[in-house]
């Protein structure tokens, strides 16, 4: 029997740009999750400044608690390469010249249409004891070192670079020296209900589940993501892959059948993708009428490449002639029952179809705040309706105090309810 | 003669959804910023688990190295207080109910029209040899140790708690107790040109300054903040901050006089808050005709508070016929030079002074990509007009591949050039 051990990782970023604030990491988080993914765990993460006596500490730190560290940051030609020095010191191996990363940083240069600067001679300077792990998207590579039984890798610190080594060279790598124990996700995306309400909603399912397979609630602002993650716990037959994917499948039908009003997509779909998709294939136009959100839930729907084939356009009407002239929103309308009312978006979700020449709109208004809110209207107060001629559907939120939160929640419910609207769900 | 000390920190956030990737760590970059600018120093940083035990060698690595050790997260009530009771353990505490935390906590849920859990009794149940810092802003208060010598300072992970934890107490304290140096900063905002050109105009400047005068390029997507941080270097006489405070003035207003014409605000200003304020003070009424930025520009000028006073409206048009219909291209212009030409996107922004009733207009054509590219008009072509009828004005700029990148640099430069074109500077 094949003998599965839950491998520990540290992750160390070396520069003084993160101790000094200047940069938020993003690149732990993302690497975490990687790890996570694979069944392998990160038990600590730390940062040093770029001098050699902080990573020389840094890396003994790291190490004392973990099977694997990996370092990210350092390695740029303009930082007198502190990191790769300190580390040749650290493992007693001579630098030399590696000449297949040269030839690779010059065809990179190439690529990019560039001549390679003298300095990249040194980037090509490397610790001959270090396996070199290539990189086909920058010019510092990574290193593998090994000592004891660890692992040490240093990886350079730009996200894009970084994320096409782990993907490329450290992943496979680790899942091929500690084998670990099959892992199956699946994750659902919910839109419109907060965390705890769910919970609720499904507290039956998640009693009854397996020891083997964990949910994990991944809240962000109007959406919760809900990950299933199964983890083999038997001897590894060769078919405990399919077994534990057909396990998990079979939970993650279980759980879209109970809460199918919330679910917007799997995986890594966005709302505004899903519902772009939806049109797509419905051959509809699609358009916004917005007045609080100025804009926002049209950036949104345009942030996805080729939204130019289901959405001709918007109008966003802040002011009361705006609503009038070009969503053709009553004044007697807006008069007795102000912008922010079910009546004035139902006026602007059908002025939008005309307008714009829409099969299906949407309407937005009400106070995003700080100022604006009344005892009946308080700051938060949304009004929103989604039409295609045909039906006309309002509905009213009240959202917090914060101006650029409610923006943002406004968006992820009106894009859900266009969507529940397209598919016939209100 | 007062003794200065460059007063070292370490920042470990605890709690297992920083290791698992779950959430981005803000809190570490902006307790470092705020540290910097008061003359402290962080020297390193690490996350570790909710355990006692990782806690317990997390804060052992953390003093090794520094004077200060401020530790957030582990303090909510759904998290058995594992920091709270491991700190208790290490400082040989004892706990107990802490009767003026409890009624602020009582105080703070009233405010927010709630009744406090029983739970909150625990969370006001705390080790006795803390000095207690009051959250005025949520339930868990934050607590400061004191032994050999060392400071450790335990904070909730909510980041506006955390913040108003910093800022109310603990930075006040830290100051008292390590007496720094004066230092006075000031910060320029620049927008539409790169570090390395900045760099090039100033080059003589940066060279000239006094060496308690230092200079940081703070790079954002199509900005970078000029900082000049002043550090008193010679004995602390009474009237030093003073002195400073001119000698750092004195360089501001040189470095202003080099580049007017990138400089747009200063100090915490957004682009779009200095737009809006001029157009406040001229009395204008602005709005946007966007094609690939697709309300983008719209909304950055509508998340600022009371915008609805300077922007009545905006339109998106993404096709042809909205070109047409709402802001009155002629049909000749599309077919002619196409969407994406000076022609249309002057049209437009004229089209948008009469169809949103404004004083001043921007409009925007481009291909943001990854589609839509040709040999001649590449993706991240954008051009961009602003106009006030009497004149008008298109330029064009070649962005990159990325389509938010894309998206979001055209939006600071279409306001740049807003702002420019309303001071008259172009």
């Amino acid at each position: 029997m094949q003998k599965y051990k839950n491998m520990q990782t540290h992750l160390l970023t070396i520069g003084d740009e993160i101790l000094i604030g200047q940069i938020v990491d993003t690149n732990s988080p993302w690497m975490s999750q990687q790890l996570n993914l694979r069944g392998m765990s990160v038990n600590g993460k730390s940062s040093v400044g770029d001098t050699r006596q902080a990573i020389i500490d840094g890396i003994g730190h790291a190490a004392s608690n973990a099977d694997v560290v990996i370092m990210t940051g350092g390695l740029g030609p303009t930082k007198d390469d502190i990191t790769k020095k300190t580390l040749a010191e650290m493992f007693d191996s001579d630098m030399a010249f590696h000449s297949q990363t040269f030839e690779q940083i010059e065809s990179y240069f190439t690529k990019i249409g560039r001549t390679a600067p003298p300095a990249m001679r040194d980037q090509a300077t490397l610790p001959v004891k270090a396996t070199i792990l290539t990189n086909k998207v920058g010019s510092a590579p990574g290193m593998w070192f090994e000592r004891a039984g660890k692992i040490f890798v240093s990886l350079p610190g730009v996200p894009f670079e970084m994320e096409y080594l782990m993907t490329a060279e450290v992943l496979p790598r680790l899942q091929q020296r500690f084998q670990q124990r099959p892992i199956v996700h699946r994750t659902l995306l919910t839109a419109g209900e907060g965390e705890s309400n769910i919970a609720r909603r499904i507290e039956a399912f998640e009693d009854a589940l397996p020891a083997q397979v964990k949910l994990a609630y991944l809240p962000a602002l109007g959406q919760v993501r809900l990950r299933l993650s199964g983890t083999w716990e038997g001897e590894v037959t060769p078919d405990a892959e399919t077994q534990l994917t057909r396990l998990v499948e079979a939970k993650k039908a279980e759980l879209q059948a109970l809460i199918p009003d919330l679910i917007y997509g799997e995986e890594k779909e966005s709302l505004e993708e899903v519902v772009g998709k939806i049109l797509l294939a419905q051959n509809k136009k699609f358009g916004t009428a917005e007045s609080c959100t100025g804009g926002y839930v049209a950036h949104l729907m345009t942030s996805v490449p080729g939204a130019s084939s289901y959405f001709p356009g918007a109008v966003v009407s802040y002011s009361y002639e705006m609503k009038e002239k070009l969503l053709n929103v009553s004044p007697d309308t807006l008069q007795h029952f102000g912008a922010v009312s079910e009546e004035t978006v139902k006026e602007m979700a059908l002025g939008a179809l005309d307008t714009l020449g829409l099969d299906v709109s949407v309407a937005i208004s009400g106070i995003a705040g700080p100022g604006g809110g009344t005892p009946d209207k308080p700051v938060g107060t949304v009004w929103m309706a989604v039409s295609d001629r045909n039906r006309t559907i309002a509905v009213k939120h009240v959202f917090g105090r914060d101006r650029m939160k409610n923006i943002q929640l406004t968006g992820t419910y009106a894009l859900n309810l266009v969507r529940k609207f397209l598919l016939g769900q209100i």
